[in-house]
């Protein structure tokens, strides 16, 4: 049984199959640290282990001043700009992104607040689903306060806007809400009030949660998030997932309960994958 | 000659230079079964080989009761989910939709229906424009049907529509119709009544074949369908082609009829091209 | 010191941080000839190792009758369509699109006037930001020409716009305006006045260049322009550059001056990056 113990700057609940992971340091604006980041970290690798999790969602207080201010200036650049460190060729924004990325789980961020810097770049691109309190502002200054890209972000926003947007989004290294022209797209959903963000966020989660095979979600998950090179290459890749779901339970339920007009009950694990051409990705650079 | 004998599942009928291919099987809703999914493969790969075709387009009966509505889920999965068939790293509706891509004539699908599945995936992703029923319902379930994108849809998809779309539009599972802003930019125009889908259809086919180049379309196309992996090779190809074609007949004449201000008669025959560096792509996955 | 000389096509001026390119042969509707574009290529260079520019400016003059026309028909297609020539892998459009792309200076095309095939192609789609006249014509005539995407157009439009717009755009190749849903994003702002359309283009400029750093633009644009193949290897990538940038002396001033609520003044020089790993891209094809 996955726990989730030894958490500080989050709160972390399983609500039915949604894991909640909220931010707890509410009055430094969950600026992005060290601690935070790894705390992260942990929290999506246990959640792509856990078979009882089906979706994530993470928040804030929707009463405190920010989503996620980003990296804490005043404390200059901490421990990881040490060249020598760990951290040296996986700054902590790009394990984040990486470990929300390779969840095999669906991800949503209910982003009920301001949000800058890491707050957008590693706690919003790398989800599934972003919802947002229409109100909130969110600034990307990387180019202004001398940095570039960091948390994945260079590798996430061209390919979820396209290349026009991304280039005008980090150039401009301006403050957006989330109905500007230039996010169009990223957001799947916004509202008025802060308050709001979450609990239609959960809704949401809990929807899917209920009527999705959790095989399929990963495997759709680990189509988009670990593309294949080539058409051949998605084309073998794609052939043996369908013969493979579709041999499992949850697709003998799914193709009975549709027949039958019914809600279909779908409990396969991500953890009962066992096939010689999974996962299909390598990690590590080859640089 | 090529000859377009043998079908059932689909009507293939010349009308100029447009090959038009309707589906027959409308009491069925032109349900995904193999022997029409062999049908359409073998007849994307006829037009893309019979120089008289210089458009294809794709269509069902209006009054039917779907353009195409996936795969028939009361068969279960067919013949095609043996791990030993000759469709283990090549389902069906890949083959499909990569006879669609590899076709090198401009193809049009005219979504005059609803339609689910497959009938969206391998029938409308790959073409080079979807015309629409604006009231047209699109079903894309497969994780609440226990199975993951198919038909080359994990790759189309995000290069069409960018990724922040198309992982919510998979992971949702939804009903769509053509003017949600999850497919936005993806049908090329739409109309309120069914019966206005095809003809619009045609008249745009026949603009395209009486004034564009054969030869040019289907480089264009090889360049959009088998884009080379970087700068430097696109720059050498590019060049290539664009070396080759300005030496044609077609830009000789598409030249001197921009300066006469008359209409072009291109009349260069995609069999024709013969140089040492086309194709340029491989066939065959190396994984 | 770099020095601008030997220009006759276009004209070049530097405006404190800006410079400023405008095309000399408004009669001739700037035309893309070879000199033209030999010319276009050297100075994008030349920007790029001049320390004092910060971002380019591109335009034409407002009152003539085109921003770019593209290739002069009339005169056939010159000397670089001999398989033989230096331009056989690289014909002058590629050329002039890749030293845009690979300036790592932040690049504006203010385009007040009309603007046909490498006038788009080359002089607008390698850019960082389009600035536009609202009533210009766009004319992407290549199918309708007999050739295919040149300049590099079949590389950056699929990314910048996605692919099922880029087939549309190109596979039409009919007449657009900046508004176009087809072209959405593709422009940062247009205007309904030709003579507004660069002196908005100059003033976004100066800003840019007084309030970004010159550093971290360039890795930001080499992220973008230069992308890796892998989450992984933008990872290890990305954390290089955050650790590089975040011990230069603008990381330092851009810190302290957020903190006093103060701009920022960044100077470090673009050719003072010196690291193993910079650049990191190669060159050349390996076709």
């Amino acid at each position: 049984m996955v726990e989730y113990t030894g958490f500080k700057d989050i709160l972390v609940a399983l609500d039915a199959a949604v894991l909640v992971v909220t931010f707890n340091r509410t009055k430094e604006r969950n600026v992005f640290t060290l601690p935070f980041a790894q705390e992260l970290e942990k929290v999506f690798k246990l959640a792509d282990e856990d078979d009882r999790v089906r979706v994530v969602v993470v928040t804030a207080d929707p009463k405190g001043p920010a989503y996620c201010a980003g990296a804490d200036m005043s404390a200059g650049w901490g421990g990881f700009s040490d060249p020598n460190s760990p951290y040296a060729t996986s700054e902590p924004g790009t394990r984040v992104a990486k470990a929300i990325n390779d969840c095999r789980k669906i991800t949503i961020a209910a982003v009920n607040g301001h949000s800058a810097g890491a707050g957008f770049s590693a706690l919003q691109l790398p989800f599934d689903f972003r919802f947002a309190w229409a109100g909130g502002k969110i600034v990307i200054p990387f180019v202004r306060r001398a940095i570039a890209p960091e948390s994945l972000s260079s590798y996430f926003l061209p390919r979820l806007v396209g290349l026009a947007k991304a280039k005008a989004i980090f150039l401009t290294g301006g403050a957006l809400t989330p109905d500007s022209p230039l996010l169009d797209g990223l957001y799947y959903q916004s509202f008025a009030e802060r308050a709001e963000v979450f609990p239609a966020s959960l809704a949401f989660a809990k929807e899917l949660a209920a009527n999705t095979s959790q095989t399929a979600v990963a495997l759709t998950k680990d189509l988009l998030g670990h593309p294949l090179d080539t058409i051949d290459e998605t084309m073998e890749k794609e052939s043996r997932i369908l013969i493979y779901l579709s041999q499992q339970k949850d697709a003998t339920e799914a193709a009975k309960s549709f027949i039958q007009r019914r809600p279909a009950k779908m409990e396969d694990k991500l953890s009962g994958i066992k096939t010689s051409w999974y996962p299909w990705w390598k990690t590590g650079s080859k640089l």
